[in-house]
């Protein structure tokens, strides 16, 4: 259980496969983000035809509501939510620490705010792996400080604290049928980077998770900062840049051997009626697609380009009707899904090199970031 | 084209087959409800999925919102929305007079403000029939004036506009591929309904419709009107009941020989998180339910019943997940059209009049009707 074979290589990036208990995991994959144990406005059904094999849930939120404990007595998210494939918990830290004003952070652990009601919780490591086991993902991650990237002092800081964190987790974990990632951090220092690279690396994480990206920093400076780390990572383990990201991240994340990538950005811009095409980011609710017989975009095959015209994607959304948003989530993930694929067998058919620049030139213009993340809801 | 075939009996109820463009209509039929080219929270492939054949949409709403000339230009409404099966559309009659304060009636239409912006609109029988030829559906609706029932003298006088207008609708209907339903009102006086039956019944519509009932007129009464008219209405023409309704109302319609009914109250009692169950109707959001194992109904095959469980659909709904009203949506209305199927087999193999009993007692909990229809959104 839990072996990363590499199957194919292509400079830095890599194809492979992760043995989980709930069936092997092709990589590069990208993993739809199910915040509250839902992928947003979708059964499970319709994730996992568009291609969908990783997913992703929140520890902050599950246990906030409906509590780790009923997921636990419930078998655990794979049958509660019935994601028949792997799934990964974050610890929670992110989202406890994005919380702002209302947590305290010491050496122990985070004392916070709930957003649902304002009531007191805290989570340490221990904690953080106790709910994680409750809720059963095959990958869980180890609880870890996300500084800000700007701020040198504070970034040296948080980094060690994720060392002492991270070595907490390794002795809280129980199961055996769940891998436990560990998390680099150091900000976008190339010296922490390296000493956070080195030391998660040493430890016996089946795993190896970058944390502290897309958090605020320019593209350069996270691509610069992949360029640090992954050098220094074992070849045997999956690597997983948490929370990213744009269709051009993942294009520049695989090159520098990235094999894991989560993101919200395809089921927020759905909500807010954008969609991933190769013209570019559409604003369908614009007028200019009123009578618009073409689907998003006509090389794509999700089912709501196979179905619908621009028109109609267009009325829905005019209309208020929230089948926009589940259509626009279907075409969004596939379109992240689909780019994976393709990335996966031009690594296997050794072209994956030579395309890197007309992968690029068509998802350039979906590259926009999206700003900081916001606090939870 | 339009053919009818009674193809079995038990008493009054019938089973019968209504030939459309868009394939055959098996009777007796439930149809969801597409208000605005759309049931609400689902794709077409999920309302194929659970058994809909016939699926309505509203005159009104799509005049005003994409515009029935839109909707030509894009081939109507079953390319549009992608519903490859019989549709209906209503006449707009029924919604603008439901405007209240802001429509005037006189006896060559309705001027009224749309909802939406305020902008002044006129429907004449005239009108509606163009906007229903734009929008396409097999079977369109004719112009009629649903009045209050419980005032006799405007009832009287509706009945006669109702019957006017069908005629100016039978002469200015254009298109051969839409059958054209005439529709009987005369609230709940016996002599009105009765003349109006026989009126209606003389036109050469290719269906009848019963309008003005459940508008406010108790259950008994709704019942003994439907025994007033449906004896005078002609075997080989299909008969629709115009927005109803509760399992109970289906299964006394049916009785009293009706073929086609609608009504949005599936899909809207999904969204106010209830489900339709032989305990009656439950409201999931109850805490009973935070760790109920069960499916909402044992006996049910549809997606969220062989798929969910209570505590997980609760958690939906107290997570504010949009995906607990496409579960429910799905649930409510297979609900409905499996008890259609139930009494279509029970009406072929001569069973159903004993069943009448042991059906409403299953269904009694589901019986309270919603309150009088209110203005459009």
């Amino acid at each position: 259980m839990f072996e990363f074979t590499v199957t194919a290589r292509a400079g830095r990036a890599r194809t492979g496969v992760f043995h989980t208990p709930h069936g092997d995991l092709l990589t590069p994959v990208f993993a739809p983000v199910g915040t509250q144990a839902a992928v947003k406005t979708l059964t499970p059904a319709q994730v996992r035809e568009l291609g969908a094999t990783l997913v992703l849930a929140n520890t902050y939120h599950l246990y906030l509501r409906p509590g780790d404990d009923l997921v636990r007595e419930m078998g655990g998210l794979h049958p509660f939510m019935q994601w028949p494939g792997p799934m990964l918990t974050d610890s929670g830290g992110f989202q406890v620490f994005s919380l702002a004003d209302s947590r305290k952070i010491d050496d122990d652990g985070v004392t916070f705010k709930s957003h649902i009601d304002g009531s007191l919780h805290r989570f340490t490591p221990e904690k953080s792996i106790q709910i994680q086991e409750n809720l059963g993902a095959d990958i869980i991650m180890a609880f870890d400080e996300c500084s800000d990237p700007n701020d040198r002092a504070y970034t040296a800081k948080a980094m060690e604290r994720t060392h002492r964190w991270a070595e907490r987790c390794l002795a809280a974990k129980t199961r055996p049928d769940q891998a436990l990632f560990g998390i680099v951090q150091g900000g976008i220092v190339p010296d922490l980077r390296t000493a956070s690279a080195r030391f998660i690396a040493s430890l016996p994480f089946p795993g190896i998770a970058i944390g502290g990206l897309s958090v605020g920093e320019t593209k350069a400076e996270m691509y610069a900062t992949l360029d640090v780390v992954t050098p220094l990572l074992p070849e045997d383990k999956p690597r997983y840049l948490m929370g990213v990201g744009t269709p051009e991240d993942l294009i520049e994340g695989v090159a520098r051997g990235v094999d894991i990538f989560d993101c919200v950005l395809p089921t927020r811009l759905a909500r807010h009626n954008a969609a991933f095409s190769p013209e570019g980011r559409l604003n369908l609710m614009n007028a200019a697609y009123a009578r618009d017989k073409r689907p998003i975009d006509e090389t794509c095959d999700c089912y709501t380009c196979r179905t619908f015209t621009r028109a109609y994607l267009r009325h829905l959304i005019v209309a208020k009707e929230t089948l926009a948003g589940t259509l626009l989530s279907i075409h969004n993930l596939r379109a992240l899904i689909r780019l994976m694929e393709t990335i996966r067998l031009a690594i296997q058919d050794g072209t994956f090199e030579a395309k890197i620049p007309a992968l690029l030139a068509q998802w350039r213009g979906n590259a926009k970031r999206e700003p900081l993340a916001k606090p939870p809801r």
